[in-house]
């Protein structure tokens, strides 16, 4: 951008799109270096962004990476819930759900929390807010999945069959970071959604 | 140990002893202070190993998680082979494995080990070593849980769901890094279970 074409954008409006190089830099570098290959010099480097600035945004670590990995949920919580949306009803809809899924918990979203949540687990400063992230994260994305399914959470087991789901997917997600986990994922997601199926129709105490 | 008593242990046993003892520290200072707060420096004050006897042992700190991951699952094999060898036959069968998995995936090996992997992710040195390692730690717990359940693989559907338990216990110790997740570990797991138990008697393909 020409320091002519910056003149006409409002200062509110540049420092928006700066806060957002910003995150959309750290999460890239959290997915490419990992926590501790992540820094705040790395981060305004690869964003264009002066050091001054950043620090005016986000004055530490730990506040770039907590706002990077939030920023980048709320980003994709739109799409997620259009993609559960657009799943057509009938008799492969837990199929599809689980599938969607397994997507949605294997790419550079579940990448950056992990790193982040990892980090949080021996950090002090970082523990409470990422708890409290986490807590946000999961209680969206159970919501959607139950409504995506159409089930009822008053039906004993069903609540837990979900939250099972929930924790299958997450396991997968850690499963593909060290290789591709596509093909096995694909199976194993298979026999699941086929089993949740079954245990839903037939949940009783 | 005082130097005479050191006198009357040959060296070898001494030589070994000292490395248990740094492998130890390494496992202590991975849960306590997670991958970046782990340094050689560190393990070796803590171990009370010299400088120059740890760089003999482990020449990085790459060498030295890995093989103190290695050893803390080689050191707690046996115990896992032994608490499964011990679970009575009967109706309750399937509910004692997974509950038994749901533990062995929420102490401290898992904790060293998911510190390990994350690091793997965007480390090539120890990529290569840490992907090798994984499989023989995943393909053992597969091996000890379809012998834990007396299942036969060759029924279509039986290896999914063995592979399901197993990632569904992954994700449920990444859920309890930050929390103390196990009282709904426990509700998850009761009802899996059950879910597991009812499959495993009609897995078709």
């Amino acid at each position: 951008m020409s320091s002519s074409a910056a003149g006409r954008v409002p200062q509110g409006e540049r420092s928006q799109a700066m806060r957002r190089r910003l995150l959309d830099a750290t999460v890239r570098c959290l997915v490419e270096y990992g926590w501790s290959g992540t820094s705040t010099v790395l981060v305004s480097e690869r964003a264009g962004v002066s050091r001054g600035a950043q620090l005016h945004h986000f004055p530490t670590k730990n506040h770039l990476v907590l706002a990077a990995v939030e920023h980048l949920w709320e980003s994709r919580a739109e799409a997620h819930r259009a993609a559960f949306a657009a799943l057509p009803d009938g008799p492969d809809k837990v199929h599809r759900v689980v599938h969607l899924l397994g997507e949605h918990f294997s790419g550079d979203l579940y990448t950056a929390a992990l790193e982040l949540w990892v980090a949080a687990r021996s950090d002090a400063a970082l523990h409470e807010a990422v708890v409290r992230l986490e807590q946000r994260i999961g209680q969206a994305a159970h919501r959607r999945t139950v409504e995506a399914l159409g089930v009822d959470e008053s039906v004993p087991g069903v609540r837990e069959l979900v939250q099972a789901t929930l924790d299958l997917v997450r396991g997968l997600g850690l499963a593909n970071t060290l290789t591709d986990d596509s093909a096995r994922r694909a199976r194993i997601l298979d026999r699941w959604a086929r089993t949740l199926d079954q245990a839903l129709r037939t949940a009783t105490p």
